[in-house]
């Protein structure tokens, strides 16, 4: 721990530290947890020029990392208690850097409730890596799983499919037809996830399994039916769009591949026997295994690559 | 998530999950904390080329650091529970490269008694990043912080100092008078960090502060005064040194500095009003602030690099 390092801590992280933190003074941080609360843990690593460019604003790389870790624990209907940060800059991520990117992460935990325990800073000659590790508080007595899926269950999904797929196509200057509130409105939907943590809490004693849909809705209903032993029939008709995807899918029908095969929309992706209020439906548990997505005749429609990855 | 991730997931770290991970088949841990009990969490990061050399032996970066971690626990009386990792590493570091790694967690977390909870992995084009955040179990009511020293309290220390700053300099070939027997010594010390784990619980209830030694002993005792509003006088004489240290100090009384300023001893640094048992007093806390060396007669002596850094 260098006087610059100290420094550091003091001006940019402890604003953002909780009383668990002890003001970053200790080694470690305190966390009494809440009674009759069980812990969800999650960790992520996003890494310059893999997950996200090196131009990117760092206010908004700062909550893209906590709320793919938040859709997560949205995922189990938990709520976010804190999280640790292990950040590893080049030096030519300084102070400016660090201000804009602590300034993205003050936001993003008064907008969710929950503060900084502790991190670990480093420097590298490579691109930057930033870990976060989220802990969250659940009711005890069992959290909905990906493998607690039932035959016959409905596969439901809160909010629309594939914005944020064709958000990337926006920005990547794919989409020049679609019109300019249509193209705001994907792209941010790719550039800030919103984590469901309402709707998790509420739908978690509803349903039998449940994930966020980061990878993909094929790909993420296949780790659910993995991990149930099951099958799943996604009726391509019954995918919820938006307004402004809508109109991209009517303006060239291929694009709705990208609600299927897209990533990033942090839904989630739920089973349950008896439909809960304010999901939709967009298929069946069924015996087998694997995803098989089907158009309004019932014939079989190619998934064009699940799993898409965005660089 | 690839193909080739799952198979490594599945390969290499599925056997060192506990049931916290489910198998590490869904997207979080679940932790039920043992009741009566605080967490306590610590995160620590290190990079290849800055931490460690990239010929270090993998299975050796890992017991390292989760190590380093185990002894901030260990400074507050806790028990390791588990952890969660996040990997970032360059393609160079193939399944060799981790099957040695994931050896070492195995080894370590049988040795202290702890499993994994869940992690992420990533590549990078740059050296690799290696985050491990850990979770441990402590009393509820109070842990010794670095903050809790009382003026006229004895300043002690378990073990030996100085010996893992001495075994780097046997690693560098610095010392080429010592017996073989006393190089391996040191150098195993400076290799391999023990962390005073059963120490650090009996101590616990004991102490008033107390923290690891990793930064060296001078700069170390300062975050304690610094934090208790109180300066340390530290006895030159006082300090325990090995068999091993003994001699490479009295070929060449410099080295004595190692003890006072060189890192890496693991050791646990603690202050209380009653001496307790397998500790050796070293100084006391008086007022004013700042570290004070000083020798037999009583005379300041020159602390040479407080906070030596190994690379």
């Amino acid at each position: 721990v260098s006087a610059d390092e100290f420094e550091r801590i003091e001006r940019f992280f402890a604003p953002l530290a909780g009383p668990e933190a002890a003001g970053l003074a200790d080694d470690v941080a305190l966390l009494a947890p809440p009674a009759g609360r069980e812990l969800v843990i999650k960790t992520d690593t996003i890494v310059e020029g893999v997950h996200y460019l090196p131009d990117d604003p760092p206010d908004l790389v700062a909550r893209k990392l906590l709320r793919v870790n938040l859709s997560d624990l949205a995922a189990k209907g938990a709520e976010p208690l804190g999280y640790v940060l292990d950040l590893t800059l080049p030096d030519r991520c300084g102070d400016d850097w660090l201000e804009a990117f602590c300034r993205g992460l003050a936001e993003d935990q008064r907008a969710f409730g929950f503060s900084l325990f502790g991190g670990d800073s480093a420097r590298t000659t490579g691109p930057a890596v930033l870990s976060a590790t989220l802990l969250g508080g659940v009711a005890s007595g069992g959290i909905p799983r990906r493998g607690g899926a039932r035959l016959g269950d409905y596969l439901c999904v809160t909010g629309t499919l594939g914005d944020a797929a064709l958000g990337l196509a926006v920005l990547r200057g794919e989409l020049p037809g679609l019109d300019a509130a249509d193209r705001t409105y994907l792209a941010d939907r790719y550039r800030l996830p919103q984590p469901r943590l309402g709707e998790g809490r509420r739908l978690a004693p509803l349903v039998h399994a449940m994930m966020d849909v980061s990878d993909g809705l094929v790909q993420d209903a296949g780790h659910i039916c993995k991990a149930s032993s099951l099958a799943a029939v996604i009726e391509l008709e019954a995918l919820p769009l938006s307004p402004a995807a809508r109109r991209a899918v009517k303006a060239e029908p291929d694009r709705i591949q990208l609600a299927l095969g897209g990533g990033d929309d942090y839904e989630l992706l739920c089973t349950a026997a008896t439909l809960p209020e304010g999901v939709t439906v967009i298929g069946r548990c069924v015996a087998g295994s694997g995803v098989t997505v089907v158009d309004r005749a019932g014939k079989e429609v190619l998934v064009a690559s699940p799993g898409y990855r965005h660089f």
